[in-house]
Order: C-alpha cells, then sequence, then structure tokens
C-alpha cells in the first residue's frame, strides 16, 4: 500500500504569530497542507508591532530569508511617495499634469489633473508599439513618448488599468517635481532610515537571497475559463494586449522581476523586490511610529486613499476600485475596511495598510498564483486576521 | 378532515375604488388570500380624484384609520420641501453647498454642488462612529460633524445611498436657507393646508393611532441569501454598515419610528408617520390641484425629477436612480413613467407622484416587508393601476 | 426519398475576394448554406484595394447591383460630415451646443457641450410627444422643439441611444456652422467626388436598384427573449419607447426607408441608402487614398473615433461604446481594434474604418437580422478579414 504525496503536505508554517492570532497559522497552514507545491510569506502589524510573522515554505522559495519580485505590489510602494509629495505640498492632485510637466498637454491633455492620471482615467495605456526594456527602465523615454500621445478614451469617461504606463508617469511626475528620481526618494527616505525589506533598486549584495518566480499552475478548467476572458478582452485591443500578458509571458519577457536588469532598475510598476516582511513593515510605518514616526499623516492618508474610481475596469475586465495610485479594497477583493490602501500584484502578492484596523500586511506567494492579482487566499487571510483582532477588541 | 389557515386568507380588502379600477382591488385581494400574515393600505389619486382607498387588513394594522413608520419614504415628503425652496428660487442646486453653509467647505467639500449632496454622490455616510439618537433628531448636531469630515469617495466619481445623512442634509441646507426647520415648513406650508394624513413630527394627539412596526418574515431561503449580501457588502464598510441595518435592527434600534421620540421628531431621512392615504394625497397635491392649487409648478418638477445618478449603488449593492433625493422608477423597480418621483422605504412602503400619468400613490404594508425597498407587490399593483388607466384612456 | 431544401442553400457566394482573403469567402458560404432565406453584401477594402467583393444572394435582394436601407448605419456617414467640420476648425467639440445654435440653451442646457450632445450623454431623446415624418425629414422643425426640451437625465449622469435625435442634432448643428444642408456637403465633397455607392438622399434616377427590406424572421424562442427585453425596458419610458420599436414597427413606420420619401430625404439618423461597396469605399476613403486623397487626417480620426461612453446603455439596456456619434468597437460587438469606427443599424448591416488594421468594411444583410444592431455573423466575418490581414503581416 502506498500513500500519495502529490496532493497534500505535512509542511506547517514556520516562524512566530503575537498572543491572539494563532487562527492565523492554523489557517496558513491549511493552506500548505492543500497543495504541497505552494509556499507562502506571511506578516502583520497591528499597533505597531509585528503580530504574524511566518513563512510557509514547500520548498519552492519562501524561505525566512527569502525575496522576490512581486510585480504591480511596486506600484503601492512608489504610491507611498507620491503620498510624501503631497503631504510636503509639492504636488497638488487638482492640478493639471501639464503644470508640473509642460510638453504633457499635447493631443488635448491640458485639462487632465494629476488625480485623474494617478487613479487610471486619463486613457494613456501605451503608444501603440511596445516598450523596449531600457525606455522603461529609464522611465523619462517612456514617459516623452507618452507625452506625444491622445488618449484612447476621453478622460473621466471611463477608467482602466494602466499596468506599465502609471508607473512611468509616478516617476515622471516625482522627476518633474523634485529632480530626483522616485527610487532613490523611497530608498533614502523611506527604506534605509526603517531598514524596511522591500527594494525599488534591489542591491547587488543582496543578490544570493534573491528566489526566482515560476509561473501559475492553473487547472486545466482554468486554463479554459482563462482563454475565454482573454478572447473577450482583445477588444480595446492592441495597446492594452501591449502592456499586459499571461504569467508565462510576464516572466518570459522583458519586464520579468527574473531578470537582473529589471531588478536591479526597480521600476515602480513592477520592479520592486521584497519579502513579506518589507511590504508589511513599509505599510506599518506609513500609518504609525514603527522604527520611527509615522510617515504619512491622517490628512494626507484620506487624500490617497480616497476613491477616485470605481465599477468595471475596461482593461482587466473585471470590477477595481482605485484611490490615488492605491488599489482599494472592494467587493470583488475584501481586504479591509473603507480605509484601507495597497495593491496586489500579478503573482497573487499583496502590501496595505488598514488605519481603521491598525494594521501592515504583506503576504507574498508562491509560485505565482492563478488567477493573478490578489491570491483569494490572501482574502482569506485577511479576514482571519481582522476577526484576530475584533476578538482582542471584544476580550 | 382539517383544513389549515396558516397560508390562506379569506379576507378582502376593505374601502372603495372608482370606476375602471376593480382590476386593483383584485390584485390586492390576491396578495392577501395568498398571506394571511400580510395587510396593507392602498391609495391612489388619478386626474386630482381618490379612486383608490382600500385597507387590506389581515390583523396586523393595516385598518382603516392607523397610520404607521415608513423609514425612507420620509426622504420623499422632506424632498418636497427642498422642491418648494427651489420653486421660490432660494436654492440653485448647481451653487456649492458651502455657499449657503459655510462650513460645510472644510475637508475638500468646498466644490461639492447641492445637487450632488442630494443625490448620493458626495461621500458623505457618517462620520466613522455611530451617529447618537439626539444628533439625528436634533440634525444640526450630526450636521456638524458632517461638515468636518472628508468625502469617502471623490465626489462625482460614483454614488451610494447617503441612508440617515440625506435627511440631515436637507434639514441642514432648509436650516441655512430659511431659518426654519424641515418639518415645520412641511407642516405649515404642505400638510396642514391640505389635511394630510403624513406627518414630519408626529402629533401626541393622534397616538392611538399608531400601528406598532414588527419585522420581516423572510423565508430561510431568503434569510441565506440576505446573508449572502451582507458579507459581501461589508467593504466600503464600516461607515456604510453604520448607517445601515436589517428590519430586526432597525426596529430595535435608537431611530426606530416605532420609539415615540423619534415619532415625535420626525427626521426626514426615516421618522415620517402617515397613512397611505397621507401619501397618495401629498404627492397628488404636489402635481394637481387637490385640496387647493397645485405646490409644485412643472419647471420645478422638472429640475428635481431629472436623474442625477444611476446605475450600481456601493452601498446598497443594486441598481438605484436617483433625481434630487427621489429614488427615480428604474428598470430594477419600475413604479411609473420616467416622470415619476417619490421614495420607498426599508419596510416596503413607497408614495409617489407620476406626472405622465397623473397619479398620486401610496402603499404601506404591514408588517415590514422582504427584502427591504419597495414591496416587489407594490410594483405589480403600480403596473395595474397603470393598465386601468390606460384601458379608460382608450375606451 | 425527399430532401427538403428549407433549410440548406446550395448557393454560393458570387464576386471576388483577393488573394489571401479566401477564408472571407469561405465563411460567408457556411452561412449561406446554413439559411437559405438569408443573403448579404460584404465588401471590404484593404491598404486602399477592394479585397473582398461578394454577394450571395438567396433571393432576397443583396444582388451585385442592388441597394437598401441600412437605418442607423446611417449615422456614421452623417459622422464623416460632422468631422470634416472639425477638421476645418469650424466646429470645436468642447464648445457649449448654444455658442453655435443659440436657441438650444433653454431649460438648463447652457452648458451641455457638442462633444456630449453628439455621444448620446445629453439625455434629449425626444419632447413627450412622438415626432411626425415632416419633422424629421425637414429636421429644423424637430430640432426647434427639441431646443426647448430639458434634459431627461442630468448631463454626465449617465448616456442612452439618441436613436432618432442624433440625426435631428448632427444636421442642426452642420445648418448653425455651415448654413447648409449635412446631405449636401455629404453629397457634394464626399460622395460625388469618390463615386461612393451610399446615399443621404437616394436619387430617383437610381430607384430601379432599391431592394425592399423585410423585417426579422426571429424563432419563436427569440421572440420570448426580445419581449421579456421590451418589457424591462418600458421605465425610462415613454420617451424611449417614442423613438424605438421592434422591425415590423420600424418598417411599418413613417420613418421606414422602404417609403420613397424617406430615402429621397435621406435623414442622417435612419435613412440613408447604399451598398456594402459604398460603405467600404466611404471609409476606406476617410483614412486612405481611394479615389482620392483621404479626406480626414489622423488628428481629426483621433479625435472622433476617441471613447466618449461605455458601459451600459440605459435606453437599449446593452453595452455600447461611442466616440463622437460613432458607435466604436467594443467586447460586446468587438469588429475591430480600439481604433476602428463605424455604425451598425437595426436591420443587421454595418459600415466601418479601423486605421490599425487598414481597412474600410461595407457588410449589408437581407432581410433584417435578429435580434437588430450588428448582425453576429458580421462579427463572425470582421475576425476573418483580421485574421486573414494578420496571416498576410506575418507570411
Amino acid at each position: 500500500m502506498t500513500t500519495s504525496n502529490n496532493l497534500y503536505s505535512d509542511r506547517r508554517a514556520l516562524g512566530t504569530v503575537g498572543q491572539g492570532f494563532e487562527a492565523v497559522r492554523r489557517q496558513l497552514d491549511a493552506f500548505l497542507l492543500q497543495d504541497e507545491g505552494y509556499s507562502a510569506q506571511l506578516a502583520v502589524y497591528w499597533k505597531n508591532e509585528l503580530v504574524v510573522d511566518l513563512f510557509g515554505d514547500n520548498g519552492s522559495g519562501s524561505d525566512e530569508q527569502g525575496v522576490t519580485g512581486v510585480f504591480s505590489v511596486s506600484k503601492g510602494i512608489g504610491a507611498l511617495v507620491i503620498a510624501l509629495l503631497i503631504q510636503r505640498g509639492l504636488l497638488d492632485l487638482d492640478k493639471p499634469v501639464a503644470h508640473y510637466w509642460e510638453d504633457f498637454g499635447y493631443g488635448g491633455k491640458t485639462a487632465i489633473t494629476v488625480r485623474q492620471l494617478l487613479s487610471h482615467q486619463a486613457g494613456l495605456l501605451g503608444t501603440g508599439t511596445t516598450f523596449e526594456q531600457h525606455e522603461i527602465l529609464e522611465s523619462s523615454k517612456a514617459a516623452a513618448k507618452l507625452a506625444r500621445t491622445v488618449p484612447q478614451w476621453h478622460p473621466g469617461s471611463m477608467f482602466g488599468y494602466h499596468a506599465i504606463t502609471i508607473g512611468v508617469f509616478m516617476e515622471e511626475i516625482v522627476r518633474r517635481v523634485t529632480g530626483r528620481e522616485l527610487r532613490e526618494i523611497y530608498e533614502e527616505e523611506i527604506r534605509a532610515p526603517r531598514q524596511v525589506d522591500f527594494y525599488l533598486g534591489f542591491p547587488e549584495a543582496q543578490e544570493h537571497r534573491y528566489r526566482e518566480l515560476s509561473p501559475m499552475r492553473p487547472t486545466i478548467a482554468q486554463q479554459a475559463e482563462s482563454y475565454r476572458g482573454r478572447v473577450s478582452s482583445d477588444t480595446l485591443g492592441d495597446l492594452a494586449s501591449n502592456t499586459l500578458g499571461n504569467s508565462h509571458s510576464l516572466l518570459a519577457g522583458q519586464f520579468s522581476p527574473n531578470l537582473r536588469e529589471v531588478r536591479a532598475a526597480g521600476p515602480a510598476a513592477i520592479g520592486g523586490v521584497g519579502s513579506a516582511r518589507g511590504l508589511a513593515k513599509v505599510y506599518a510605518a506609513a500609518i504609525g511610529d514603527v522604527a520611527g514616526p509615522r510617515f504619512l499623516d491622517e490628512a494626507t492618508v484620506l487624500k490617497v486613499t480616497q476613491q477616485q474610481a470605481w465599477g468595471h475596469d475596461r482593461v482587466l475586465d473585471v470590477d477595481m476600485c482605485f484611490g490615488v495610485v492605491f488599489a482599494k479594497s472592494q467587493p470583488r477583493a475584501d481586504y479591509g475596511s473603507y480605509l484601507a490602501f495597497g495593491h496586489d500584484g500579478a503573482g497573487g502578492a499583496i502590501g496595505f495598510a488598514d488605519p481603521f484596523h491598525e494594521i501592515g500586511f504583506g503576504y507574498i506567494p508562491m509560485p505565482m498564483q492563478y488567477p493573478g492579482g490578489v491570491d483569494p487566499k490572501a482574502l482569506v487571510l485577511t479576514r482571519t486576521v481582522r476577526e484576530c483582532i475584533k476578538r482582542q477588541l471584544e476580550a
């Protein structure tokens, strides 16, 4: 008699949870048991303390020291820099982009505000031809091209995920306003002072910690579902398909964080590298005193987390909800209160802060999880965390 | 051999219908026969005459003399006062709210117009903590708090039902513009001159007529459905759940019209008390000569009934359609022509005018009817009324 | 032994296809074989050459010389004239309509822009009473009435198909800006110089070529589906139902192109007459050098094809996507790239240009095809054309 060990693992999550958060460990264990190919890092700060610090390693890379690429989770980290500029009065969401970046006014774009551009409303998905790698890694080049582009939709008539270009826009706006690079400000004013284990521009000295991302493992049924989705979404069409792809093409392509040059540059759209601990810490430090005083005040948090767009996203073909860059919690992907702000990524990772529940949250699964965007397991884990907090507050 | 009388009643509706409206009585009878726990008042004016005046009493309170609380149906009555101010040139929908109410400008709200605020577009569902009863009953207190609040969404990016606060806003705007209370203007200029049997501020002398509201009786399947709905709606989250609840919590809570202090104050959001006759009369009198000349002219009716928002309501999680305060007829709840204006309530009641069909309509079921919002039976009854009118016009 | 010839035809499409487009002929043949009552004209220009020129005649009118009425396909032809005025700097999409047409400002309409009015956003479906035939054929009369009308919805709060009135608005705007009739400009500056076989105002001398439109042949199941649709759409209600109808009423009614006076006048909303060759040619000539230099430059094409409204159309009760007048390709009716612009009609015909694929496309089925709007078979044919082009470019 033989037993199969293909489906069920006997691994448990390693690491620690604080008192009252035992249910989080049990939930992660359950996920590990159900799928032996799955691993994950999970970290949660609550009231400025690290209360969950788990790594469930089934051998695919989520060991305690590992870091990896998290695609669009990076956008949230870039947005923390944008929030800093707003807090310092350097950037006004209601000013036209052209106020800061004169060339942007071309092609009927003079009235587009920073608010619209940074919430996927401007209709600038691309330029009609695929960007080359160097244009995104040195994004002033892509920015110059985009400045000459006419919006694909009349700004205000809808919104749709600017998968690549929103990073270009964040970086160019920071350049125009401060004369510096977004990644430098992140490094010097946010990351280094707090020793945050999440990088825009991954240092060579840390390379031994990088774990290669590997593609999703969808079932046959999921592949069929995904194929149907792709057919119906190829309408807005050719620009959208330039900026999006499936998990294999993301990893095989020129923008994969598995390429040293991509993660060395760390573009805000897709190039961040780090650990779940790093994600949880940076978000916790944004709204609480973690390794120093909180770096975003309440008024700034309200400004950048205020909902700017909600409903059917024409590019992603699912419901989305955006604040200023941040992907907000919403019925389809309910990860927190109406004040929560963060971003998920194509591989299933997510990082966010929830001022209402006073948490910073980081989660990175391995390999990339179907269907892309926040891993459904992460939503369950966020709910478990909220339930643990509720019980503690009631006790 | 025994027969069960649990499900089928032998009651018929009492009261009168005019010639050509017999089908309305038959339809109400059918509903009474199907459910012995159900009763209802139904009244319809057509061309300034009371053509339907029915009360189907299965013992739960809808006798001829009874009145009861109708929750959000009250909003439509408050809105009739708003319409009066517009008609008199005292209130301009396109002016910023801060023009009339200076403090309101706090927190990025200077540009919000009266039009947006009164059509659920401003993102001011609450203040993050539950209102206390006295803050709503003397709503200048709640208004002062709301003036200090930052909108939950960027005004214009979506709309969502302001279940409690739209009443506060109506009342505060009336205060700022006239120096008087909304309920006083309603009483003196609309209700008393026409002897309308619907009150914002229910008089002590009429207390013997008050019939207690009792909660819904959903089936197990309906309860399951409702529970699923609640889970998915807890995202925008904590503010929304402060302002909404299920039928038990509405009746048990501090804002229940079953509390004498609530119905004595008669807040425009949820505190009105009256009969179906009263509702039908006040709407008929708004658009026709009933107990005096019509009190709203055609131009004003067009202004307040013009659609301001339509589509998926993020708070209620169903499609809604709003004019200025009024909940308009729409595919999901089709009660009249594109010109119809009124409001339904959590217990299933509805009052409206339809200038196209020249009707005023009032309907109050007992007990509260699942699922909340306009009772599906009321929609059938409005259709029957329209069919009767069509036949009369063709005859 | 007998064989039935009721369902399957042995007809094949006549006409020619260029090398590499054989699959288009095979696809049209397949449709002809499946339904012996169906015929169609199909023409495609690619890179300024006529590469598909087919007519599949099962005896219902789509012979090589035939022309017929195509209802709303006419709107796209009218829109080509609007685009000409924009190109010449005579018309600014962001100016208020009242800038060009003073009377239009009545009833709170002073701020409505040309952009909004020409993309179904103004809420001016009608005037509450049905238009008479002469008011549409001499549309300055309908325009005068519409100028006095209050919008049914607050402009900007939604959009909905202005089936009849968008033609009136196009014609009146052209009158106000140029002092001439839209059809004259179309005839003199677009049609005649290129010998385009599509007319706004069908000449008497060509009458022998006119083939009568006949109504749809929906199955019982389709009729039931259609009836359900009608019930739910009668809400916005009475104005919408004045401007729309089913295929029998369209053909029996006063605006049918089967009436000589209608096609002689050629109103831009519904009165155009021509062949698929004509449609393909005029769109090909708009974006390429066909029978002369292209008549719309790239900047103008970007202006008029930019998406202005997308999502659920309240009047049609399906998803729609509009540029300036043009009905754009969209997930529900995917006929081309994000740059494609054209219009379909109640009988199933469609004409469009796709600058991305460099094609002009015309398709006219006979009889009218269920369910109205672009024939689903046309979408398959457009996909086949794109696949043929892709293969040629890859070869």
